[in-house]
């Protein structure tokens, strides 16, 4: 059924339609958002667990979890209580004066990553990744005083004009006029679609080598070579590229890259907004690497999404009262109490949890029913993981050439909630990320079952068989 | 008493010393944001109404509301209920689908700003004041193709980079490199201190006719007498200048900055980030001024502080699928369903009351004290208000020179918790302003009292007291 | 006559239409420099001590001298010989290898600033002004670490990018993208028509009272005054505004404001480019200012036009060796023989000159004669000299109101070259500058007689009244 | 013989040191430009042909002619008549006034450049290089609506702000601030040391295909896939990389690297300042590779060194008087008619001449020495020539190893003065650039006889003897 008004199709009735919820949307809403990227919209009324409910009552799979940002599963009982009990006692207070979640919630983390990584530092809190990512800029032009980074092809870092110049698409620039920061975007290892046409098993980091030498001469334009000076402040990194498609470097790269980066005085930065919270089957995705970071950032999870708080972990030598001292930024939300409350509840439950048993161990039981069903259908081009981080790559029948329309239309039969798992009408909730909008990244609750990875893989079987047939 | 280890002093055992928080803090929290302006920390641990509450449980009348974030009383029980209910529905959702709030919210604000401006548009959300004016930005750069805006002398409007480039305080841009943005600063009317030495009752508005004289030549550097084009693309505005120090403009002075803006095409972005829901007696703060902005920017009370979610209101034609669509920009918690519930539940409360008569007779009530007040004692130098948006500037005796000093002493000694009322230990929170941060910017809750104004009145003289004695 | 193909009037057959050389023009040369400001085109074919000559040998009293570029005369005989015993000898060199004259120029006028304002420093070539004024704002970043600079309203530094940058017209940037260095433009004490609407005699400076003032609180937008730096790094100051319109700032106007830049290390950069070399009766024009500056800029005169040489002269502290090493920067013809060896001539004959003397009484004889004819011809509504560098501001009849047709049609009459005097055809070459395009600026060779200045008078009023005659 | 006060080593009494021309030297003189790269300063006093005089008369044969910029050879006779004859007539002119050879020069210059591309368009002229380049970009912008521009890794563009931008050594923006512009540097196809370790004989331009590859997917930073819309406008290209090491590009790069960039608009402009005027053996070195670029930009030989004068060539849609209108750039020097009248002689010479066919056969010659020589010391990594530029480049024995320390030694040796050659003193003027600073930039006078090439032949195998003894 299509509304005459705004050309769009809606699955139901109950949709938007009878009470012209869709008309105001239309009117009243600005769409440019990314709501409208679908070309059927969907409202959604109640979630728990692994499940979405649209106004049909309809149940949704969900296999993104609002990208990560919940992580812990919908509607999490102790988490909601939490929240709740902050509510009834102090649910407010101007940042400029102190509660005790903040400084323990900074304490939690801070020690965390002491133990984790032998490396001492404190704890900023902002609203939004993108926010805490431009106090991490802060962080670096203070303590290199350069404006420019170095930034990976295919990260994402947000969408502030700060961190948009360093999130690699030209698309996300082109309507808001010169960006004087933009950075210096390096080749990801995205050792699927080597850029250098080199095979993983023996290119000996061939990307990393090739970056490397541009150090050699002060005419490859990002050192001096006589003062050993580089051009650019810090590498800002993703350790697992979320946006680009969920793609995992090999084991070594970012311990070869901070050696070089440490010759030059680069910090080096760990953007773990979604992939923090043992998404990847430890607390900081890093973690995997053998590497200390400089500055981490992190969000989403760190509330379960019942709260946009998010922060900044820096070194002390970076963000110490000397140099970074009072009023060196401040936001009106920045530590606020439901947000750390939550938080606090988050990193508690992280605590009594055994995630860094349980999610390797779940996401291998998903990548190998992936595998078994690559095996299946040629179309499915890449299958990895890392935890409960896993990349689907859609391809032709070649298992290569990079298959959008197949992407769009598993999506969206996933999204209009006509599939059928134990005689029920379901739908499955899939985000499509990557360079080629061809990579399903699969975030599931951490919670998730393995009956449910079943049920999940079920769907997605039904979805990719009418995705195929409806594109060929 | 001192931490011997923090060299802070402490106003009690409880707050933070006998469990350790102090030295935590001391040790894992960024002192980056603004708590450590104080140099006596405080820890609060339930708020009510107008109340804050340290661990001590001393009361403490609360005159900012976090900078008007908490306008409508802390732990507002309606609005604390209408949260709760989100997180027992649908606490989560990705932003990239619709929930019901998301569209009633846009609708009343937008359906509401078109009746009251005959002006017709569209509601972006996004998390935190600062992110929603790098949204407008956006619209302006879009629509404009200029980088370049006009910020007013005294101007705050956040701190991410973006934001930084167009606050007037060069202390929040120095450490962190050049900004290539930065706004061109045009004096404010803070007609107290006029910068021409003019007289408010018959300068004709002479800044804003020096200003409209920059457009006679192009030698004066801002525009293209031959084109007409002007190089800045918006000019941003806070309707009161809140950090500023509560400054109210003349009454005609918006409509004809308007009418030369509107010559060049130079957008008026009005952000009502602190002033909107009522603070100054209408929803608008730019209700006042006789004037249609083309951007509206507001944030804080839109939750009454229980969720970081901000949003920009822009006209149609700024704004539409045609020139703003699909993935323009993106925040993952822009509209993020617990805020989205809070801040229809505050436009109910809003349609249901009648602010726009009783905030204008209590904030009058409370400027006809502080005059009294101002009559005893020389040192206030000047009182002015605009609904509950109150300015109390202190000075020298002369009644003219700023005195800093004196007013750290008075905001420290309400801090302390230490004045007494009615036989009770009390403290009284007062947040500082100003270009020479001598101004208390009063902004209590809307559902004030007399009788506690009256206490207020009582808190403040003691503090002034003391205050005057301390500091001379 | 007008050509059909180019829509051109010429003023003779000769002018370049029976050779074809209009047509030429129109079709193989750029349009964007100046020649196409006037719609009657010009070819000159030589040129003696005051005068210009056409194709069809009319002579063209010039009373602006390539704005100041031939100050010393047109074909001056001794430095034509000094140019051409170069070109006899060493006319190439690479700027890598030392010659005689590079040392001999450098060390004349180091010596000669050191013992005008005892400050010892070096001077630094370049060729053309605007690429001295990036040498100079090169320094400017070096020792401030700053990329912003003031400059001011009705300046002119010159055309490349970073130039423009600081140059006050918005038009010269409008189609070249955006200027993330864009100066921060302060009114300049033009008297005539002062911003503040005060009166010369008795303002006491209040438009620099007005800048000081900026520096009193860090809301003002420039100045941190906790740790006391200024954003701005530098201020560039034409001692005379030359572009501007020839404006004369009063006596005290810059001692005080060196005083200002003093308190903030603000570096005070001084653009001798158009009024250094004796134009203002002293060698530089800031010495008539009581002022040492930080940065001189020169160029023009320099060579007296025979070539595109210039330099800066800097502080020792910002200069030497230790700071501003080899490779610093680089320009092939930076100190090119040719350049340096009639650099070096036109310095020896400054000091064999009395240019001290004479320039002052020439100019006052020169003024004198225009007031004379302001008395009969309200339509001159200014005039007002330092040493030849004269200002001729043409209004309406009330003696203020711009009028810049009036002064374009007495320009084109000028240049129309039928005006008679002595019973002889002539021309009289004029050039417009100021804010409102209404200002004749008389920059006549330093060797003009008394009788020369008389024709000149008597041209110019020939000139005017045809030019009155045709505009009213 | 050691100077005390300076502590530079000089090479003779009459060097300077007799009468204290290098004590001059060290105190008035900025040592920011190249002379003092050198340890051990050279004082020359006259030239001729190939040949440069020091103040002892030792001559010293030159093969690096001003850096391409005295082409035609010292004092050649008739261009120095034709200065002469100009110094006569008409030496000064404002560039706002016509003058016939400014006409006839951009004529002959733009014809030439129709017949050659079958491409029409205009000159535009300027004073130096990097001026010509500023007005390149601007002509950019105005075209493009961008700022930012695409230029090699290696390459050379000039050193003023906006030049600095655009040439890669990151060592020639380090001190002064932040670039906001500053070029997205690609790797030059410098075969001889591939950044991709190819062959060049089978790589088919592995690096063009790897630059092609960025714009298949906006997450490579670059190019919007929506919109085809590339983020940067332009590529600066130099034919032959100069300062680079006179690198010397496959055949069909240029052309294939043109394709790329006409599907998304990017403009080719073509940077000719130290190639053009036939130093390739064609008089623009693009003529060699099969494209035709939308802008040139040229100087130095222009006038063989005798003015600063440079010019820009661009498309008739990219700066007929439509788009590039009166007024849109300006210098006082910019067309000065020493300049066009010396231009307007090299370009008769030019026609007059057949260096399209001697050119290559000297070349030819001079490479066939060189390579003899390589034969004999393995230190000679590689030799290549296109015309009269010609690389050598100098490495360990292993041929590959870049080696400074013997290049600087020969090249200090040469300028040294002490070689022998047909019983007489001799020294060797030598020019070294390269990513390792290890490559002798050949640039002979166009005028060499082969007699001449046989003589630095046989300078440079004494001094490369001596020097390897020197460094071994």
């Amino acid at each position: 059924m299509t509304n005459k008004k705004t050309g769009y199709k809606h699955s139901s009735e109950k949709q938007g339609m009878s009470d012209g919820l869709f008309e105001i949307e239309a009117k009243y809403c600005s769409w440019g958002d990314t709501v409208h990227y679908a070309k059927e919209l969907k409202i959604f009324k109640r979630c728990d667990g692994n499940y979405l409910y649209d106004r049909d009552d309809v149940e949704y799979l969900d296999l993104q979890m609002w990208y990560s940002a919940a992580t812990f599963g919908y509607k999490h009982p102790r988490l909601g209580q939490a929240l709740k009990k902050q509510i009834d006692t102090l649910p407010q207070l101007a940042c400029q004066y102190l509660h005790e979640e903040k400084i323990l919630l900074s304490a939690k983390i801070a020690q965390n990553i002491e133990k984790t990584f032998d490396s001492k530092g404190r704890v900023h809190f902002n609203v939004g990744g993108a926010s805490a990512i431009e106090d991490s800029i802060k962080i670096v032009r203070n303590h290199t005083k350069k404006n420019l980074v170095f930034a990976f092809m295919g990260s994402y870092h947000g969408r502030t004009l700060g961190a948009t110049a360093i999130t690699s698409s030209y698309r996300y620039r082109e309507k808001f006029g010169h960006f004087g920061d933009r950075a210096n975007f390096i080749p990801y290892p995205y050792c699927f679609r080597c850029l250098l046409g080199k095979n993983k098993e023996n290119c000996n980091l061939a990307c990393l080598r090739q970056f490397e030498k541009l150090f050699e001469s002060e005419y490859y334009s990002i050192v001096n070579t006589k003062t050993h000076h580089c051009e650019f402040g810090a590498f800002y990194v993703e350790p697992v590229q979320a946006t680009g498609g969920y793609i995992i470097p090999p084991n070594n790269y970012f311990a070869e890259l901070k050696k070089i980066l440490d010759r030059y005085n680069i910090l080096f930065v760990d953007d773990e907004i979604q992939m923090g919270f043992y998404r990847t089957g430890k607390l900081w995705a890093i973690e995997h690497f053998d590497v200390t970071p400089d500055i981490m950032v992190f969000g989403k999870a760190l509330t379960n999404g019942l709260n946009p708080i998010s922060a900044i972990w820096a070194k002390e030598d970076l963000i110490s009262p000397e140099v970074f001292p009072a009023g060196s930024t401040h936001a009106t939300f920045s530590s606020n109490p439901l947000g750390t409350a939550t938080g606090l509840e988050v990193m508690n439950l992280i605590e009594e949890s055994d995630f860094g048993k349980i999610v390797p161990q779940k996401g291998k039981y998903f990548v190998a029913q992936l595998k078994a069903l690559q095996r299946k259908y040629p179309q499915i081009g890449d299958v990895e993981g890392l935890g409960l981080a896993i990349r689907v790559e859609m391809c032709e029948k070649d298992g290569f050439t990079p298959n959008r329309e197949l992407t769009d239309a598993i999506m969206n039969i996933g999204l209009s909630g006509k599939l059928t798992a134990g005689g029920k009408r379901r739908g499955l909730i899939l985000d499509v990320g990557g360079y080629y909008k061809n990579v399903f990244t699969l975030a599931p609750s951490l919670f998730i079952q393995e009956s449910e990875i079943d049920l999940a893989m079920g769907l997605f079987e039904e979805a990719l068989k009418k995705g195929i047939a409806a594109t060929t």
